[in-house]
């Protein structure tokens, strides 16, 4: 068995059009922060798309505001011209997402840009799509507007970091969601694990649902637990549901259970030679496997070819564990109440292989909070000093 | 096998010269807060004197300040009354623990107050000490001073909660300190546990140590890790150098170890019929013990008689779930190091005997902050709900 893993990491940004000779000034970073918190506001609904903010600014007043909210809508910065009309001209965009050269679902952002008279453009970093990557900044130039990038570029890579890998990596980012006693253990010896956590610790969870484009559980889970895996956030906050997804070599599930209830789709991962019951109707899917156990990089591949920019694990503590031993963990959400379960209880995660203290995982705290009774802690992997 | 029990709690305060219905000004309050600072000021060189902190004030204005410093040495009111001068005459004087009505190795302080001249006494609580409580107040009424007890008191006996226990339930405040990997583990299967915390958590710890009595650890620990359990500030802060306390039924260890270099004391608690070698010489005492395991309550009571206020555990899974189990763990310090150790490794506690979710063990966060790379949080057991 091989030490866990670290994750290959996103790739650095590309430097060609990044800015980092320039000072930018304080109003600008005043507007490219404005424009991240807008685009932020389509984290449940712009998937696949990526979440994309713009400000539009003239004589250091904000003119125009606006964020991509729903693919195949309109995108951030078509909306802040609008909200500017004639004081666009002459403006500075503040954008951040580099904007896109060609005709997608809508019409290509540098056109209406430049179009509108805007005389600057301030993006946070390059659009690595395909058919964008570049192409936007150099259609801009072309008709005489100033262009700069990399202004706030690590928040709007972190904010994004789902639409990046998937386009970068060819994989969605990995979210393992965990809830854990203070000893490190998930569940009873008899399985038990409801509630280790406190209420508002699982309302939390249901808003990093909302961002996920999958959330992916295995059979065992879906047998212990018969989880929904749906979106429950008690209001009217508007949201793409994310497609639920079971690992089930053998499709021993498919059968039942609460998460094949409800609107969201579900997707059943199976080995090839599985023999899917005839009566049920439900999209299915065949990756491959070594010793029944899933192959998780081609599984992930799988869901990237469906348009999944962030796949959130929430699994039991073999799954969880196969995702950071293969080094395939991007992030773990890791909720830990105040309890203690004893040495007896379940594992927070099997089978990592760590026979000794130079093979431990090390990972970085991005975000430590208190959620009611719970601590909540976000963590990436951190290579070795 | 039991599952954990919770600790007796502190008594509540007594009712007696509680004043809840006097509207405390802000003046007050902020009086009484500085008066706690400045108590704990002596948190590493008071014990087993309760911390004590005195501010006087006249006309809204601070005129003395003093904080009791070293057990023998000067009470803090009789510092803020040498600081106040004549100023003193007609002030008000905040204390944070009732001022002493008889002499121990200093005159009582209550004396002091009414030579001065001080109009008025406001006191954070009670003194439970039986040669004081409510004998000061009482004197300081009976010379026509007013008295006023309860401002801040949730503060002030969180502060002395090492005195408080040791007066009201006979025995010392149990701190259980540990550090562990996100999975809850402290060691590798192979016993490596160097070094799981950070620097910044294992110079945090010191000052912990600092405001301990005792530094409690059991024989498997001195054996495998040899620590030397002293106190590191790595500057010149002054302090009283706790006790060191080895729990060691057959004296196996008396003969060996750092915990027995330097200058601190070092106690070893031993069963009845232990054989102590002849030419060791070191400070001993006999507990009583079950089934080779020691009577925890018999040990702490030992440590109380000893003037023990605070005992701050550092022992192994086993020990520390003694403790717990026994409903003696009166607060854990918990260092949570960003690392995965995998489920070979070592559990937190040992021996809860917790078999299902209604018996597991509820604590409380009383604090969380990141200390370097690692999650501190200190917890207090919770009654469940």
């Amino acid at each position: 068995m091989m030490a866990p893993r670290v994750p290959k990491q996103l790739p650095e940004p590309p430097s060609e059009d990044h800015v980092t000779d320039i000072a930018f000034t304080a109003f600008d970073h005043l507007c490219m922060a404005q424009a991240l918190r807008l685009a932020e506001r389509g984290a449940y609904t712009t998937k696949p798309n990526p979440m994309v903010g713009c400000v539009l600014a003239k004589d250091a007043q904000i003119v125009g505001e606006g964020w991509h909210q729903r693919a195949g809508e309109a995108h951030a910065e078509v909306l802040a011209l609008q909200a500017a009309g004639d004081n666009a001209r002459g403006a500075t965009a503040y954008v951040t997402l580099e904007p896109c050269a060609h005709t997608g679902r809508t019409g290509p952002c540098a056109d209406a840009l430049i179009a509108a008279g805007v005389s600057r453009v301030v993006a946070a970093m390059r659009d690595p799509f395909p058919q964008v990557d570049g192409a936007g900044f150099d259609k801009l130039r072309a008709a005489g507007i100033e262009v700069q990038s990399g202004l706030l570029e690590a928040q709007a890579r972190h904010l994004n970091r789902g639409f990046l890998s998937r386009i970068e990596r060819k994989r969605p980012f990995v979210r393992i969601k965990l809830a854990t006693s203070l000893d490190g253990r998930t569940a009873m010896a008899n399985g038990d694990s409801k509630w280790i956590s406190c209420e508002a610790s699982r309302l939390d969870v249901q808003h990093w649902r909302a961002r996920a484009g999958a959330i992916l559980t295995g059979a065992g889970t879906v047998l212990a637990d018969d989880p929904s895996l749906t979106v429950r956030l008690g209001d009217d906050t508007p949201f793409v549901a994310p497609l639920r997804v079971v690992l089930d070599p053998g499709l021993a599930t498919i059968a039942r259970g609460r998460v094949r209830e409800g609107d969201a789709p579900t997707l059943y991962i199976h080995m090839a030679d599985a023999k899917p019951p005839r009566e049920i109707q439900a999209q299915r899917a065949v990756a491959a496997t070594r010793d029944g156990k899933f192959d998780l990089k081609a599984v992930l591949e799988l869901l990237a070819a469906r348009d999944v920019n962030e796949v959130q694990v929430e699994a039991g503590a073999t799954l969880a564990g196969a995702f950071i031993a293969a080094g395939l963990a991007d992030e773990i959400l890791l909720y830990v109440a105040p309890v203690l379960l004893g040495d007896q209880a379940r594992p927070l995660f099997g089978g990592l292989g760590i026979q000794d203290m130079e093979q431990r995982a090390n990972l970085k705290i991005v975000d430590a909070r208190v959620i009611g009774q719970d601590q909540r802690l976000l963590l990436q992997p951190r290579p070795a000093a």
